[in-house]
């Protein structure tokens, strides 16, 4: 009975993309640890702005403008 | 000192069931394990889209569509 | 769906207590949002020591000796 | 830089099986969103004893005796 | 290689004031525990109403209309 | 009354060190947004493996082997 939790910077993550992320998740905990696909659950996070997340003490939106 | 998140979809949960919410677990706590009310928190997270939230390898906006 | 993670010191929470909050939440969800039991996660931590858990800026440890 | 948590019960996953599920995930967000996976990290929690973790308002260890 | 998650209501935090706490948390891990800065990741989540965080068993926006 | 999560692996952060931590995150956020310490909540999680924790793709445990 997974939870799983992706934490993405909100850079346009398309409904299809969420698909293919749930999906493959999924498939990943089943082929690994043998879980059961029904009782696993995947939540998405794709509402962080790039000023709202930082790396090496900056923000993303600071890393982003150096070319990083 | 108990901390409490909640995660829900993003269908129209309204003011007075957070209300409800919050003194509902927060009196459980309570009851339960003796703990004093003015030190937990509760957040409701109940931004998620059902495009976001996975189960069963598909994401909650599918399953609705399923009926189930 | 609902997803809910409990984080509680790990001051003695039996078995028991713990099924009491498992399913007073699980109800809470159901009799306030009409959530589907089925489909509700309950997470409970409990594995945290008082050193690490922090509130006005003191640990809990510290908190507890002064009585409070 | 995506953050994934991974939360599973504590029933024997082995070092072999964390690092399938980390460089499974990882080539999964470079897959899909095209993610640098330098700056992607993933937390796996394993430490969740059954009697912490409930679905359908029952604890996992009571679920499992009634061979679901 | 931390993981900090900073939560607060929505009440206005500025840019400017992002990056203070991005730094600030970064310096801190360094100073006390010797992390390195570049793999230091900070989330801050200012997305929650004041609806939606309970404190003693009510929301804050309910806590804030009595002045405390 | 913002609530902020330190996770670190378990490589042996003393109960000085949190309580460093625990008072220094408490502080930045009276000292950047004017929180009040009496309701800043901090739980520090150190209990992660270095086994179950992933950057760019392999175990924290590899990384270390390679001397990064």
């Amino acid at each position: 009975m997974p939870y799983v939790n992706i934490r993405i910077t909100d850079e346009g993550c398309t409904t299809e993309q969420k698909k293919q992320l749930i999906s493959g998740v999924t498939d990943l905990l089943e082929d690994v640890l043998g879980k059961n696909p029904k009782t696993t659950f995947v939540i998405i996070d794709d509402h962080t702005s790039t000023d709202n997340w930082g790396i090496g003490g900056e923000t993303v939106t600071e890393v982003r403008k150096k070319g990083v």
